[in-house]
């Protein structure tokens, strides 16, 4: 078989392959602590589990309209205008299963082969992948340690952008550093979409999963709201990730021709899980709130066991359910300098695994700082206590 | 805005627009009796919906594999290999949010720009429009009517292939036909691919909604499994339209392809709409079996109707839930030459929606009857009844 030459410029995500080889450690009968999953071990909250069985006793069990039923458009406007600060409405969005979707949907809306993609590495893996994949060019840019958390470098995005420069994939509330954008990062960002004429990518997969009250957000800065596209998800701050619900939410016009793509793939998504969203969004706000409130929890035990460990620093982050140590030290005095081999010796000899820094994009010219990326979404309490004490004799011993 | 110059080349479902009017006439109080929806009036199976139910009780809401969930691959192996005599494992299968999506996945995964790519016209609209999307030139080839149905036009298909022809997309149980191929047909069909070295897409969406035991099948003659890709949904036997569930079956190298495409997008299919699917395929097959009998008295009554009504020529078919009648003479005596106008009239004048011909790509040269597609999946008996007696009585007027 000869593929398509296209697919030669498909990526992936790394992180499968620790996904496997957890998997494989555990079927031999290691003790694992999944650090490494970005999935939450949370069950979704009972009422949005009601609604979708409301539904199908009701017999909406066929087709709907490509862009969503118009009870779940009209919540998603009313409740993502209310959180950022605009005035959408129901043709503002395009339901798509999952939050995923929007990143190529959007990429093959409006990029032509050959424009420039800025994008953040370390970052989601599928950013480059789909500019890459789609023909276009992807431009890196990066975030830099600020002391406690980690900062946009402005200067070195902004230094990335030619004439041929059209898209700017943001993920605020970032996967995997956690960072969080300051007003000012937020205005200068937005001046630089302005001033060059860009579309921006909102990826607000975390937007709402923020322990300290509500973040900023680009489209709350004049004259952004016409050249962005926020990528929704029900994932994260309902626990539903394997229900695949999101959107595509931004300009009409570009929302139609989403929508245009919606009927060349997947048709729609599945009625029975749009009313459990519609539950999600006007019903009560008891369960994600427990969710956060856990989340929060798992939060404050693994920043309190991790900053104890010799080597490793970690700063407290206001968003998301990552930690993003620094773990330089720690690999120095065990001996290594591979961020990757001393992922594997850490899964294999204390059954910590996590991702690293190169699970997320090519590296910049000049980073010599390791990385490591630990979740905290898809293991409990008493798990995450075992699990870093057991990091830290291992890195002791 | 301006959208990425591929977006001109990407078309849509026309039908869409007779659902619009058919909907904008029904809420301006008029009956309308719809026989342009290719959906079902008809419940999901109890013990599928159950088995979802069971599956979110057992909290299977997180993400799964992109290629699928294990027993639902398995599952899908045996009961496809069962049904066209081929032995496929699990490996073959890459589970999709619905039979649409192995469209445009196989034509990415094995289609370059300027390939031609064999397809259907008349034919569901969304093969040609995936073809050009991706920088394919899409070539028609026709079926011609043979007396008691619909027959493809052998010859005309092989003078269509030139050194760069690399697909050909094969709907058999054919929408909007009904025509079923003959052995004979598939025997020829399939040497032509061999010859030419074409990988052929089955569209196998009608192949169980089947009146007259097993329609043949290309995979059963020697040397197509490795070069079909099967397009497989649970939309149609189990009257599962709106739950998005179906998978690309074929040689593993291109479904470890269409399973990287997976991940770029949709990440994966809801786990628990998943079970359900292992529930259909597994389990009583009671709610199939009086699904396609319900199918089969409407096709009888909507067929003897319409062969009662002169200058209508309707032939019995086999399989799908559509009848495919010859309206020329029943136009002219209307005084219609535009089948379109005839279809807007009808729908106007006695209630009864239908779409065309014109819905399914573009004519050939040399088409001078005209058809409709009449639906009897979204209509019950009783209106079957009354639709076709206003209708008889609208032509006669």
């Amino acid at each position: 078989m000869h593929p398509a030459l296209r697919i030669a410029r498909l990526g992936t995500e790394p992180a499968f392959a620790v996904s496997g080889m957890a998997r494989a450690l555990a079927e031999r009968g290691h003790r694992i602590y999944p650090f490494h999953i970005g999935d939450l071990n949370i069950a979704t909250p009972a009422n949005i589990i009601a609604a979708q069985q409301r539904a199908l006793a009701e017999g909406k069990t066929g087709y709907v309209s490509p862009a969503g039923i118009a009870p779940l458009r009209e919540a998603l406007a009313d409740d993502t205008s209310a959180r950022r600060g605009v005035r959408y409405s129901a043709e503002n969005v395009a339901v798509q299963p999952g939050g995923k979707p929007v990143i190529t949907k959007f990429v093959q809306a409006l990029m032509n082969p050959g424009d420039e993609v800025l994008y953040p590495s370390p970052g989601f893996p599928i950013y480059e992948s789909q500019v890459e994949y789609f023909g276009g060019a992807a431009r890196a840019y990066r975030y830099v340690a600020t002391g406690d958390g980690f900062g946009i470098d402005l200067d070195h995005l902004e230094s990335l952008i030619t004439p041929r420069t059209r898209l700017l994939i943001f993920n605020d509330n970032h996967n995997p550093l956690a960072a969080q954008a300051t007003r000012g990062e937020i205005e200068r960002l937005a001046d630089i979409a302005l001033r060059h004429d860009l579309w921006v990518l909102s990826d607000d997969a975390y937007y709402e999963v923020c322990y300290a009250g509500q973040p900023e957000h680009v489209l709350s800065v004049p004259g952004m709201e016409q050249r962005t596209v926020l990528l929704y998800t029900f994932s994260k701050k309902y626990a539903m990730t394997g229900w695949r619900l999101g959107a595509a939410i931004g300009p009409r016009e570009i929302i139609d021709v989403i929508a245009r793509l919606n009927v060349n793939d997947e048709s729609c998504t599945a009625a029975f899980v749009q009313w459990a969203g519609v539950e999600a969004l006007r019903g009560d706000p008891a369960g994600p709130r427990a969710i956060l409130d856990e989340l929060r929890q798992r939060r404050d035990l693994a920043l309190s066991l991790l900053r104890d460990i010799e080597g490793v620093t970690a700063h407290p982050p206001r968003s998301t359910f990552y930690l993003f140590p620094n773990v330089t030290g720690a690999m120095a005095r065990k001996g290594f300098d591979d961020v990757n081999a001393f992922a594997e010796a850490s899964m294999r000899e204390c059954g910590v695994s996590f991702c690293t820094r190169d699970h997320f994009g090519r590296r910049h010219p000049g980073e010599t700082e390791h990385y490591i990326r630990l979740a905290y979404s898809g293991i409990s309490q008493a798990d995450i206590r075992e699990g870093l004490a057991a990091f830290k004799r291992w890195l002791a011993s």
